[in-house]
């Protein structure tokens, strides 16, 4: 008696946030996500293994969204400068939801567990990304340098929109603090 | 009737990299790596949580060496080349271990569970670090960005250091790796 339940992930996840916003992750159970969803927990299995996923659901898609824009970057952009573009290109992604990606930050920080969850997504960004740029031509080790580089910009310019109480845009994080890792990495070697 | 056992730690992880290598890490139990090093299950776990943990025996001891030696590189250094002082400064530790490093290494790439653990060290490597550089008077977002793209240099150097057929020194690694972010970090940023 599977019904048809429009966008039932997207309804579980903004119920998970409500949630575990208010309540805390630990405290909250599936059942209760699920109830507050208007939707079974047979449903909330169908859509999410755990009670971690759910606060995943979409991480997949950007991923892939941001690789395919760095392999759209024109052919003669160098990989640091390929990856910006893929990470500008989400800015729309990232800008519309800023309240849930608060509340979803604010959670994570509040469990090590979900911290790990994160930790594992950004290893598996690395990876594809550093797939794309070797597949634009960059060098093995090239590629993996620009991919973990651009991680750590993708990561960092992400809590500096989170806590940026100007409501900047993306975008606009990204391309600081891909000019400060550029103004760090330019700095004289001093050290014998 | 606990008995002192010299370099206990140390001997149950030669054993683990011995049975990890030559059985797998999935098939290998506490009783049998016990038993190989001449102690008992009780001993191994006065040492280690669980299976896992034994691999990473003397990470945070090495996470404290180079946060110990990026605080001692002269004031003036700037951030990125303090963290390669603390990583120039930890050589011997590796140097003098590759073979047993070739072996941890491709146990951990084996296992996604033990892929996790190494992801969580390097988290909190950067936490570390990014502590140390604000410590040395680093602005908080240049803290933050030296640190993860020390971790990555950090990472990547010890990548090649393993693979290196010609064995040369994880020193000569790590320059070259930030070498290599500094030419990445220089091109110009040709995408509006």
């Amino acid at each position: 008696m599977a019904r048809w339940e429009p966008d039932a992930a997207g309804r579980l996840q903004q119920a998970a946030l409500e949630l575990y916003a208010e309540r805390g992750y630990e405290e909250t159970t599936v059942a209760e996500i699920a109830g507050r969803a208007g939707l079974t927990e047979r449903t909330y299995f169908r859509h999410f293994a755990d009670k971690r996923e759910v606060l995943f659901h979409g991480a997949e898609r950007l991923q892939e969204a941001i690789a395919e824009a760095v392999w759209q970057a024109p052919a003669d952009v160098p990989p640091l400068d390929a990856v910006a573009h893929g990470l500008r290109r989400i800015t729309p992604f990232f800008d519309e939801r800023r309240p849930d990606s608060r509340r979803r930050h604010a959670i994570i920080r509040s469990s090590p567990e979900l911290q790990e969850r994160e930790l594992m997504k950004r290893g598996s960004l690395v990876t594809a990304l550093t797939a794309v740029l070797a597949r634009r031509g960059a060098a093995p080790a090239t590629a993996a340098l620009a991919a973990e580089s651009g991680v750590s910009v993708f990561h960092l310019a992400y809590e500096r929109w989170i806590e940026d109480a100007a409501d900047r845009s993306y975008a606009a994080h990204v391309d600081e603090t891909l000019a400060s890792l550029r103004a760090l990495a330019v700095s004289p070697a001093a050290v014998a």
